[in-house]
């Protein structure tokens, strides 16, 4: 076949040695989570579409792929063409994300769950949206929630896990940036936001690391807005995080008093990393109704995760108002940023063996090498040994010995190690 | 919402005790591959139409799921309703089996791959089965596989592989029962069944253990087959095994010498699990071509996995045959009959705290066991304790301590046995 195969476009395979870095830094934070008090749960990775597209998954919700009906009959495609409604057609879709899961989850398992219920959801969730650059079809996402808690102790909680998770991986140097929905929404009524365009100047906000105050207040000025004093706010607050209000100055004006202490107390409990207070911190989802936090780096413009709370939504296919906050870590981007070098790796033995060495003998060497601890894989020897050694050691094996027709002890052999 | 919120139909969730107990058989099923060599990889969830419905998966292939192409326009609805051909709406399908997608993967990445490729696939499909008791939707499989060794090699390290694992999670008294498609074909010959009506008198065949001796002659005399002899040499291999061939008797007629000596050789290398010859085992798909086996036990009526050898499938999106050999074990029947205790859970606490407890003293109590190694859960007092207690024990927790609000050293607490 001359064509190329390939996996479908804007999705991966993963080899041994991406997969092995992956499932290690999988263990390391599925550890800290459920040392944490964290507890894994799986949902199917399709849901009914009326879930999938009940309003809780934002502008996400237009990327779902759709799964088809199953026995679709010369009817129902006629009168879908009739309608112009492929959409029709579909029953089921790929989930977007992991939080209408969970609200669906909760809905479907609350009798069974407690009644402070901290999950870990751990898997891929599929968007179709234009293949590019670091952005995939299919990505694993890694969240933690607390459902049920309303108070403080769940932000304490999921930033103190989450602190320890991309501690144990060894990342050094992130910082968690937090803010609250409601010290925005006050900020914006300073202004004389009219509450309609509360959203629309929140988008505008988000920006302003890229475009900056200029850039925010000439986007705000066209949407209409009077900005007059906002370029003054925006500069005050660059950079100044808690010092906006640590006894040495009078509180800012649009500074909510009662927030502002709710997120200092969050400050002091959190053990394992700094939080820095960025009254300028959005955050794009629109269910956010409290806190909200991001993991940042001072080595990388982006962020490497993030949440907050979002008490409308767990209870939605409830009927009932559940107080929830979550937090998911970017893993994608993370496990680019870890060493190659999958660490604590045990005894990896290669077994090179000649072309007529008995199969009998080959799985009694490897058997009790096996026994002793190590992961042994067998190689036929070829003319380049070298090609041999190179990609087991790429694939994490530290010592090789030939095996020739007749060798039957593996305490025998001339063990030599890779790479030296 | 009065109406009862559920998974998809056929699809599960799985609560935090499923859910720890599958990946723990997981992780002892994923350590005993890798210490035999093999290497996980891992394959997006979708293939592109083409490979899905290429006349590999057999029967499988009509129930895949089917996703919709992006961006259907008014005209492509109408041109698939004139058609009557909504397939053509799709164009990618969710993986039915794991073989499929391994033999894309190896055609994309043959030439990173070692020459003998010892791949581990543990990952989930789909099928639109009609749901029914232990069937599902979308299910766990859990898939090695050896490419590029044509030898009994092969076998003999996935047998061996497959009887570790099984070991590993505490599944005593299993055996294999093994046969070759070859003497199947040499046994149909005998009886002069056409080579057209093989594929057909197989299926009859694999019903023996169903609906007996008796019954597969009527159905294969049904066939127009000349059933003369048949039930002789069906009752002759009831439970005769290797002694059909064992010295003690003249070889049977219709049995290939050299595959059986390959059979042999097979059982004499295997370690860690008896091999049964059962010369009617026939494994239902189409594709294999040499040996075939099961993993069986006494006590059950089913198999918990199975595999063989398909020489000419792996090769088929490269044009070229390349040798290959697998085995699935069915995870989702062996999870089922491990205890569901999960064992060597580590020490696991559950903080059972005052409403008006601090949330900084809680985290620093939590984060100072946690420190100790423990796993921790903080649980709000309730009225029914025992109810928060009972719970905590069934997601594995061992003890617990009750905090009052004041209490700031986890030393200090007074710690009781859970179920005690």
């Amino acid at each position: 076949m001359a064509q190329t195969v390939t996996p479908p476009r804007g999705m991966r395979d993963f080899l041994p040695a991406d997969k092995a870095r992956r499932e290690h830094a999988l263990g390391v934070i599925r550890g800290a989570y459920a040392q944490h008090g964290f507890d894994e749960i799986e949902t199917p990775v399709m849901e009914d579409a009326a879930y999938l597209h009940s309003g809780l998954g934002g502008d996400n919700e237009k990327l779902a792929f759709a799964v088809m009906r199953r026995g679709i009959t010369t009817e129902m495609l006629a009168a879908a063409a009739e309608a112009d409604d492929a959409l029709g057609l579909a029953d089921l879709g790929l989930r977007f994300d992991l939080t209408v899961p969970l609200a669906r989850f909760y809905a479907s398992h609350r009798s069974e769950l407690p009644a402070v219920f901290r999950a870990i959801q751990i898997a891929p969730v599929w968007r179709a949206e234009r293949p590019q650059k670091g952005r995939f079809r299919q990505f694993l996402q890694c969240d933690i929630d607390i459902i049920g808690e309303a108070g403080a102790l769940a932000e304490i909680e999921l930033i103190t896990a989450t602190a320890a998770a991309i501690g144990a991986l060894g990342l050094d140097g992130c910082r968690i940036r937090i803010n609250d929905r409601r010290i925005l929404t006050r900020l914006l009524e300073t202004w004389s936001v009219p509450a309609e365009q509360h959203e629309r100047a929140l988008i505008t906000i988000d920006k302003l690391d890229k475009i900056g105050v200029s850039g925010v207040v000439d986007e705000l000025g066209s949407l209409g807005i009077d900005t007059e004093g906002v370029a003054d706010t925006l500069s005050s607050i660059e950079n100044a995080g808690w010092h906006l209000h640590d006894g040495t100055l009078p509180p800012p004006a649009w500074l909510d008093l009662d927030v502002y202490a709710e997120l200092q107390a969050i400050r002091a409990a959190v053990t394992g990393i700094e939080l820095d207070f960025d009254p300028t911190l959005v955050r794009g989802m629109g269910y956010y109704t409290g806190t909200i936090f991001e993991i940042s780096h001072p080595e990388l413009t982006y962020s490497l995760g993030g949440g907050g709370r979002y008490d409308g939504m767990i209870g939605r296919f409830l009927g009932t108002d559940v107080p929830a906050c979550g937090f998911s870590i970017g893993f994608e981007r993370i496990v680019d940023l870890l060493d190659t070098d999958v660490a604590g790796r045990a005894d990896a033995v290669l077994l090179v063996h000649d072309k007529d060495a008995e199969p009998a003998a080959l799985v009694g060497l490897k058997g009790s090498l096996v026994a002793s601890g190590a992961r042994v894989r067998l190689a036929k020897r070829s003319k380049n040994v070298r090609a041999l050694l190179e990609r087991a050691e790429a694939d994490g094996f530290t010592r090789y010995a030939f095996v020739a027709s007749g060798d039957t002890d593996a305490a025998a052999l001339e063990f030599k190690t890779i790479g030296a």
